[in-house]
């Protein structure tokens, strides 16, 4: 399997250590991270975006930011490679994604958006046009919020995913995710609760539908760049062990 | 897309009831299950498993029993088509498990295991080799369990998924989805739990790993089959829908 990955962050290198490629080159814009990259990974060979259609790759690896998916994203599907996107919170933008999508269907190719830092998407996607209502909690440190609390939880902010994205435009990737699974942007409700009972992040998603009811918790454990969950890039390494499986475990 | 349905039950009317087929062979081993389901799809037709080697379909779709995947399993692969399967309890048996994947690994099509009546297959799937400790907890109803309490919930049983298989043969999907999407069958721990304060059957999967702690949880409505989830069958929508959708969200 040749790839071209569009990001040389920690989420590059997590796959990078999981998976072996025939071929792989690698994009940032920040050329000394592809350079902390090369030092772990020697396999991996420089390639300027500009330069894509010079190459032949399997699988296009978004892994960079929203704002290179904003940027990059039209681009990337006239390569006519399959395409796999990490940072979901690009499609939040109404216009890209509306571009995005338009684009695409008229085009031969896959476009995989994984489940990134959360799951369970394989159930959501499936109830999706019977859903009553959808809401994600997510519940963070006062610190990583900036808050002062100690003794009780506070909700900081309630609405549904637009206003979520327009007030918090960093933290959408998993927001975003769910809307498009459910391809509603205003029914999925969001909370975000500064709770100082917990040591790290939890997203929870709460489900009432006509086929049941579901509540998912996701504890997880950061990546080497706090930012990230480890979990996140690793949704890519599934999504392609799934695809090059036979026997396939799951929606 | 053509497809043939193993089986005539509720599952079949719950996937003809969303989906529009271009053609649709149907085969039961009860052909008044089948004049039962004609009466309401008309546009199926029936196909004796025997002559199956006379169609030629997109997808084979098993939605009878363990016991009729178990029968015709090695023969469906024959067919060379992809095969989606809703009975996934049949891999608990290790000969046929063995003898399946054996075949499969010299065919070039896929077979598809259905989330089920769960799901989070998504994330299971991805860490399956990063995973500590694995908790499926199925509660029932006293009544369900032919069990006479009503003031606190009881423990029936506790042990590895290949325990609760040997003890309920008749209730090990769902064991076996999990035992299947992290390939161990002695690392998932099952607990069956009377509980008096539930009004229907409970699915909890509580998941300890080093990307971090996940619980899930699943209170579904039946179908019009009480011993089917309505989820299990539209598992098998929503996966043909994901297949044939080229903006793909999830793993």
């Amino acid at each position: 399997m040749k790839v071209f990955l569009l990001g040389a962050g920690n989420s590059a290198k997590i796959i990078l250590d999981e998976l072996n490629f025939e071929k792989v080159y690698v994009y940032d814009k920040n050329f000394k991270q592809f350079e902390k990259l090369k030092e772990i990974h020697n396999e991996i060979e420089y390639l300027d975006i500009k330069n894509l259609e010079t190459i032949d790759v399997d699988y296009i690896i978004e892994v960079a930011s929203v704002e290179a998916l904003k940027n990059y994203g039209l681009k990337l599907l006239d390569m006519n490679k399959n395409l796999i996107v990490l940072s979901t919170g690009a499609f939040a933008d109404k216009t890209f994604r509306y571009n995005f999508v338009k684009k695409l269907n008229n085009k031969n190719i896959n476009v995989y958006v994984v489940s990134g830092a959360i799951g369970g998407i394989d159930l959501i996607r499936t109830i999706s046009n019977k859903i009553n209502t959808i809401t994600l909690i997510t519940r963070k440190t006062p610190k990583r919020l900036g808050i002062d609390i100690t003794t009780k939880e506070k909700i900081i902010f309630e609405g549904n995913s637009i206003e979520a994205i327009e007030r918090f435009p960093k933290n959408i990737n998993v927001a975003v995710t769910l809307a498009l699974a459910i391809k509603n942007f205003e029914k999925v409700k969001v909370k975000i609760i500064a709770d100082p009972f917990i040591e790290r992040n939890v997203h929870s998603i709460e489900i009432k539908s006509k086929v049941g009811n579901y509540t998912f918790k996701f504890e997880n454990y950061p990546s080497k760049n706090p930012k990230t969950s480890y979990l996140a890039p690793l949704s890519i390494v599934g999504l392609l062990k799934n695809i090059h499986s036979k026997f396939k475990i799951g929606g």
